[in-house]
């Protein structure tokens, strides 16, 4: 599978196409846009957010609610594209009295961005480098989970730590997480935080930064369970399940970490700590009690939960501005501000969970390859009773 | 360019081709071989290191000490094959007395890579999934930093923590690092600390972890100068430099976690204290005073060094056992040692400098695309032209 | 480079995404309009061609008609698709009403579709697999050709032969092919042929085939001028520029062969006769009189202008009809109509030539990689005095 | 499936690396030499072929005779190395008395390889274009059919042309080729012709040819029985089979164009003669009694035989040598001669038989992605009684 997604930030449309997904997979445009709407949500979003109430279209690749197995085409249009034709017009010369941004933001792309692409207007960049591609992403994962979902597997993420305000207690083995009720305090909380006690803390701590003029990142948490074994690979460096999910989670905007299971806690521990011993019974096959590893071992998942945390930086556009220099004059400036969200890390859990979703989808029909539906079924359970004999 | 590797930690050879390495770089062997052994320092490793002394031996693509353009070919013999021609037979019926391995160690591939590719017989995982195959990876970092170096790019690497003994203050933004004198007291020390007083704890902390029969993990730094400012791009999520990094730092056995610049740390500090301000001086042209975003941002380099930690969790291989289930008769044993090492973190951050080192020269030739070194010569002073006129 | 597309031949739009395109590369729409325009004439076009009047669109990746570097996204709206809103609907359980195509046509990919993908409605097949899809790979190759003219490259076709009606003399070494006369005759031409007395029987062929109820194919020709010495590679396999054309050519519906230069002619003739003999003038450099490789030797552009035919096989779908069976009844039917084009050799010959300028396009953006088209021409001309003064 | 091969011509050994190949699959070594001397067999081989007497070694992803996942590395070692060890050396500095060699053959990759890659001694560029480089990937391809062969897919070649002898009848829809006694009548045809007169017909005109100092070419046809139904696909152009059939073909040294099933013939005949009406029987399921597509339809295989057909041009290097200039002094001279194949025809079915089953295995894996031979079984067998029940 693979896809190539366009679109500026305040162009007309947001477009992916995806290659490779099988046919006949019932798929539920309500999802989708549900996923979008996650994305919207958080405490300490800025005024956008409800100008756009994104909604997914679907134009080619499906067809009464199913799959065909040709190449799908998602787009997610912007609804304030009427205040923009002109400013970010295709064609046409008429762009003598559209303003030309020159002042570069630190934390951006802008200043490297402009001078790769030799750009002297900067909106030439921050229009394609802004999070707003994010909603295409999740759009992407929302639509290729439901394949998943058909298998048993269930995604989702919560905040474990915005700026100094953190969940008291990591929970792992995380055997709680699994259940509804979990879920639904994630869901129900403006921070994505299971605890109502740190949630409101977070929320107070992004009000008074927020205040301050400044802005907050985080740390969020990405579970995955109901994976079959033995997605990814150890054979060559590039099939490592982890590897591939390490790409994808850096390559949203503003990550600047990742990690797996204890993660950086390895360090720390001893390896009588650290592994996870290998249980066996009949009824479940082998098991392990203990999730130290997140569920990958030898870039493989190896039946436990996939766990995942990511840092994401606080958003580099503040209203207390940082010093840069003007690209034509080389002026000093305190640089401006695009947009006003003071905390985005409720919303970039619901991206990673679906950038996740798309690696894992990924790796799944890479495994399972058939083309249609039925054709998968067949080979998972195929493969399943393999396992079950080991 | 690309790459692929191949052969067994016991095999006779471990091989790699590379195709799309530019024409007419001077390679120096010695270089390569000098890598090698690095990563065969440090203190904590057991018995094997002393047996291997890595050469690698060039058998295509360069000629008269010069890469022709043709693909290049490495490989590293296994100098103690003769001792597993038998065991490791490629051909052959007479494998009945050979010993099968059916005891999985936990924290390694043994388990979930025996299921996946119906093995009964774990040698045919450990043998692949083992971090010998690090030994190439190093050989094909060395040969294509070679490159890199002709443009004044630096690599290095060292050690910030080894199980609880860290360097009591992180060094940023790491002005000092590119001394020779830091690097050489790295390159002195066996845990690859420029602190001796805590490379001492580190080694002591080693030996009595040893004397537990124990193992330990610890964290170490890639730090890279001298790049050229737009390496990767915002584009396309997988032309982000960072992405592809993480991706090729979580594919290295054992490492559980990367960050980029502050990384996690991020999470704790306000926008305002994580952002880089821009300056700009007739000299320099742009520039930063501090690098907490560790030379990227929007996915490309941004002219300042390229800062990336990475987490290593101990070997999983342990004197002190670990519970486990044998595959034939599910009865619980205590996993048994196929290696000795107590401690390869000094080791993982060679390993680590070199696969970083194939990313950013693949990012470098995608960037400057010519078929000699000569045109790749002229391509890198057109751009520097434009990049210092803008 | 890369591009995806999707689209069904009755949904709302064709959609292509470009991935790795340069900035400031000025675009014409009309040129693509242009190109568009060229595929839906020729003698023997049915009657879709004039609903059809396909327009190119752009929305994504270009901004006051010059590109920025981000992906584009090109799209070519359906006309008709109020018409078939309905019968294509992407979501919605209100199919009852609307036919399933159960009957396979001979010639097409609706038998094998139907099973690969398990569809028991073959309208899933023939939306996809239809040759209205080279309609967006005509908006693509018309995009990325105005980067290679803006070098000097031209790219033009003709039809040699249709059913049995042949250009009496194949001209060669197409001398005279560069002349604007000679091009316009071929543009004016209904059947894209120089030879006004060879063009008029070929129509007349065509007109007698259809009043049989059959259809005709026929044989084209792509000439390519002013490319730059060395595109394509020897090294390694995927390189070879000719193995990449005879991908791209293969993989437009309905073409059954391909040759570059003399073709399956060298089979006939004796290497003294098949080798293009080597030159030399001190302004010109290193030449060739003649041209029987078709300017690609060890799979580069040697210089010479890049010959390429290609045998397009007559449409399968055809008034008087073949034999096949119903894929529920299993009973015989004779195969029905979808279109009723009876020779659309013409239109491939315009197919063709844009789907190579994709490839050369791509070749010249591996060989010359800059960001951005400044970028480009330095690195263009640093490449070309190195090749003169070789 | 992915594979990357390295080597020169006189080098120490050719190499190639297969990654993606499923465990367990059971490897003959034989087979692969086997084929490998096939190829060094045919009327019109010079002097080298007996001294090569290939014989392939596997050092990688093979144990006890069996696949295990593990990337694959076969190499095939120059046995005439000692000769050359000192004029292709990798290293060291005394190359002044080794022979330069300035004077591109015509018909080569000589003299755009060495603009292209700035080298100033063709030698660079001849050991790495020369078609010595076909022996890996016979090798290569050899393995891999074991995996297809295990399937029922037979794939075999014949010649249809030398020079201007050709076979009197083309045999079509080939029903006769799947015998025995017709495999084993090419197999022992010097010229790999099933036809006893004509082959002698071919041997003469290739003893005449040399006599001359001249070469020939021809034309050579690859058949493929035993396919499944639905492998490659319509619904993006690079899934077609036949585009990346097209593609391997062409990427052959000497090989100028490719036709599938009728190819251009198709432009002669009208659709009603073209195309394979369809037919069905409940036995044998849906089935056609002609094969003018060639066994691909929609960039499928139908079920029926794969019919390729493919010309070798002359080898270009003549005893009656063709005019070039010296790349230093520009003086004309006469092209001189490296090798003495008079006609490769023979060797160059053999190579494109087992370039096309890479192709097809790729395509097979592709489509049946288990990792154990155990697991593709179950997928395949689950594939086709979907298309049993179809």
């Amino acid at each position: 599978m693979r896809y190539l997604s366009s679109g500026e930030s305040h162009g007309p449309e947001l477009t992916a196409i995806i290659d490779g997904f099988p046919a006949n997979v019932k798929i539920d445009l309500e999802t989708v846009n549900f996923h979008l709407s996650r994305r919207q949500k958080g405490h300490g979003r800025g005024g956008r957010m409800k100008i756009e109430k994104d909604q997914a279209q679907i134009v080619a690749g499906v067809r009464f609610s199913h799959t065909t197995g040709a190449p799908i085409c998602i787009k997610v249009n912007n609804n304030d594209w009427v205040n923009w034709e002109k400013k970010m017009a295709h064609f046409g010369d008429d762009f003598n009295d559209v303003e030309v941004i020159t002042k570069p933001r630190p934390g951006h792309a802008d200043l490297t961005g402009a001078m790769k692409y030799q750009q002297r207007d900067i909106r030439n960049i921050l229009e394609r480098a802004s999070a707003r591609e994010t909603t295409i992403r999740v759009a992407i994962g929302a639509f290729v989970r439901q394949l998943l979902e058909g298998f048993g597997v269930q995604i989702y993420s919560h905040v474990l730590q915005i700026g100094r305000t953190k969940v008291g207690q990591p929970v792992r083995p995380f055997e709680v997480t699994s259940s509804e009720d979990w879920k639904n305090r994630i869901e129900e909380s403006p921070v994505r935080c299971y605890d109502q006690t740190i949630a409101d803390q977070m929320m107070q701590e992004i009000d008074s930064v927020k205040q301050q003029g400044d802005s907050v990142g985080g740390i969020v948490e990405i579970v995955v369970t109901g994976l079959p074994i033995g997605l990814g690979s150890y054979v060559h460096w590039e099939h490592k399940l982890d590897s591939k999910l390490a790409s994808a989670i850096l390559s949203v905007q503003a990550i600047k970490g990742v990690e797996f299971g204890l993660g950086f806690d390895t360090a720390e521990h001893y390896g009588s700590e650290v592994h996870d011993p290998i249980y066996y019974q009949n009824q479940q096959g082998f098991y392990r009690d203990t999730n130290r590893a997140g569920g990958i071992e030898g870039g493989m998942t190896n039946g436990e939960p996939v766990i995942i945390r990511a840092v994401m930086k606080p958003i580099p556009t503040l209203y207390k501005p940082l010093q840069s220099v003007d690209i034509n004059s080389k002026a000093v400036f305190e640089a401006s501000i695009e947009r006003s969200d003071s905390c985005a890390v409720p919303a970039a859990a619901v991206v990673l969970e679906n950038v996740v979703a798309w690696e894992l989808a990924n790796a799944f029909i890479e495994k399972f390859s058939g083309n249609s539906i039925e054709e998968i079924k067949l080979q998972f359970d195929a493969y399943q009773k393999l396992i079950d004999q080991y």
